[in-house]
């Protein structure tokens, strides 16, 4: 089966908008053994519309589109699709229902034209929207399949796991599996890993491998196809431990995983506690930490430090060493570290201190210097840090650096 | 003068990445007034990359490729640019000096790999990358002009804006002017503003109007095109006026300003100083008005007081207001304010306590109910919040309500 992705929006054409849906959809479809030969994006135009889905579903099996549900002048979606089937418009009661108590919970007025949402072509089957307004809708044209989704990444993304793929699978038995795996590392560079799985990335369907650098880490995704589960699981765990062979000590998680929460992870398990005194991260550890669902167990405090008054006088570093090593120092990150195991009562205590920039940065500390410090009971990790990019790509790059370097000695 | 985006990489069409760098490229082509009618991704095959570009060479002016410049096995459009030139490669001694900076300054030795990076084809004229390691290339083709950017949006904004901007907008005298001004409104819905501007919303070229939801935001974007810059200005005031007759209590911003950055920019001028006592959004506050560049002007301190024990011990607020009122309410939310405003010694002390979920919620304390407390001097803005989303939406959604109340308040 084959599917096609229609983004509808002018400020996609525009560049106003980053298309996420696509690839989310690319990948999700993917997944699902679909493949995907076109994705394409179309203005606010129904005439255009019209023609993009027609074109569409003369050549697919299945036709995706995303946007266009919401309550402006400018979302034509459903009423295409009621041009498409030649149906007029009806109120979906359902739909009007979840819009009411969509506001009730806001506590909020009903928008009388949020109400146009609940308005959608006779016949079709509306899916339901748990975080947003506008309900997906799905309907058979011509013998394909259409499914319109509503734009907002975090109104489309739930949306498609919870209703659109259960349908799709129930349709595409007997055809291929496809599965992927993500192979995370961290602290290595792009052109090392390449150099280590050189061969595998260059293997053919059915099975290939991947690579894919990110900010601070990079990702190797095995995809493999087959006519069965079994054979499909089979050739993904050979590729992995051809990679686990070559590179295990950089490894840090697969698929879904993040260094916050493949972290929290070790941190639940061994029952340890942390805290953390951040100077030039301004609160990113902390936050990221806390992203992770369940951390409040293992994380007791964050200190954002960031006037040396609040390193003296909240945390009781001592102004002297301030003074002697100045405020980006491994001797501070050690102190900030230090004393905010003790002021917590915690059972691991991190200090960062460096030069976010863009302003501050001086020969001898350039912008992106990062000093660092995990003290673990009775041992102490120290590390500096050297970055280069703007002020928010060296806190993320530090805190990156900094969850590794916890994971590797927990 | 028209342009063609060609973007590069196996990843885009299993949609493992999402594609920033076309929204990135059109956006900046309108604003220079080139027109970009055409966007396609090809996977890294070189024969079809010669194609692609090829076939936008023929059509278009300017053919701007993203990514493919890496040091990888996959990474082909040098070698491609090669063969579409039949020029061999060179190595360029000005871009291996620069790769060997790259790797001192971080205390690396080069890796060979990243050597081939330095070869281009001859009589190509390289950009330098003040980020990464891959130049860029321009080179002209059949009468058009091709520009080969790198992948990761970190190199290549950089790039398009130092060297690439600069060299077309010498190209491109006497066409258009075309110019887009972005009005940042926070918590208003996106019906309630499409409502306001409905008029303002179905202009047509050459001047008009979009609607963009944002997470905890609507921008209403302005676009006008004219023959000189002066005409195109007057064009975009005028449209700016009526937005701020009919939404001017809503607009924070304009442009790339932020909530965060906006609210720097009147603590600054106001010379007030801010501290933080976070819980649900663990640390995501600070490190949003830590993102501004100078904001260890007004930033005194954060404090993620994620457990009871550290409201109670490092904060102060009283067990028996915990006990009585529980974390999540409105009382421990201004204790929180009031205590890291005291702890602090700043102007302003901000208390945020909720429920970030997925867990944790109850029929009486939802999951998305979060108390807030702002204290500038002896003023109180209390603030009840209902959200629903995601663990990092909920986070978000909290910091852009509070720093819109912040706005409004200092």
């Amino acid at each position: 089966m084959n599917a096609e992705i229609i983004s509808i929006g002018t400020e996609l054409l525009l560049g106003h908008v980053i298309n996420t849906n696509t690839a989310f959809l690319s990948q999700k479809l993917a997944e699902l053994g679909i493949d995907v030969y076109n994705t394409s994006v179309v203005g606010d135009n129904r005439k255009r519309l019209l023609e993009a889905i027609r074109s569409a579903a003369a050549r697919s099996d299945i036709v995706v589109t995303t946007g266009g549900l919401g309550p402006t002048v400018d979302d034509i979606t459903s009423q295409t699709i009621s041009m498409l089937l030649r149906k007029r418009m009806v109120l979906n009661r359902r739909v009007l229902k979840d819009l009411e108590n969509y506001f009730r919970f806001r506590k909020m007025k009903v928008l009388t034209s949020s109400v146009r949402q609940a308005y959608v072509p006779e016949g079709v089957r509306c899916v339901r929207n748990k975080v947003g307004i506008a309900p997906g809708l799905i309907t058979k044209y011509n013998g394909r399949i259409i499914i319109c989704l509503p734009g907002p990444p975090r109104e489309l993304g739930p949306m498609f796991e919870n209703a659109i793929s259960p349908y799709l699978k129930k349709r595409i038995k007997g055809t291929w599996v496809i599965k992927s795996r993500t192979v995370k590392l961290a602290s290595v560079p792009e052109s090392q890993v390449n150099k280590s799985v050189k061969r595998l990335l260059k293997l053919k369907p059915p099975t290939t491998v991947g690579i894919y650098a990110k900010a601070g880490q990079v990702e190797l995704r095995i995809m493999a196809k087959a006519k069965n589960e079994k054979d499909v699981s089979a050739s993904i765990l050979k590729i992995k431990k051809k990679i686990r062979e070559k590179l295990k000590d950089f490894i840090f998680g697969y698929d879904e995983d993040t260094l916050e929460s493949v972290t929290g992870r070790l941190l639940t398990r061994r029952k340890q506690t942390i805290a953390v005194a951040e100077s030039c991260t301004g609160g990113l550890l902390a936050n990221r930490i806390t992203n992770v669902s369940g951390s409040s167990k293992y994380f007791i405090m964050g200190l954002v430090a960031y006037s040396n008054s609040v390193k003296e006088n909240i945390l009781g570093v001592s102004k002297e060493s301030i003074e002697k090593y100045g405020a980006v120092s491994q001797e501070i990150a050690i102190a900030m570290a230090e004393r905010i195991k003790l002021l917590a009562g915690s059972d691991i205590g991190i200090g960062i201190t460096g030069i976010a920039g863009p302003g501050g940065g001086t020969p001898a500390k350039p912008v992106g210097l990062v000093y660092a410090a995990i003290i673990i009971g009775r041992k102490k990790i120290l590390k500096e840090f050297r970055f280069k990019g703007t002020r928010e790509e060296i806190k993320f790059q530090t805190t990156q650096d900094i969850l590794e370097l916890l994971r590797k000695n927990i």
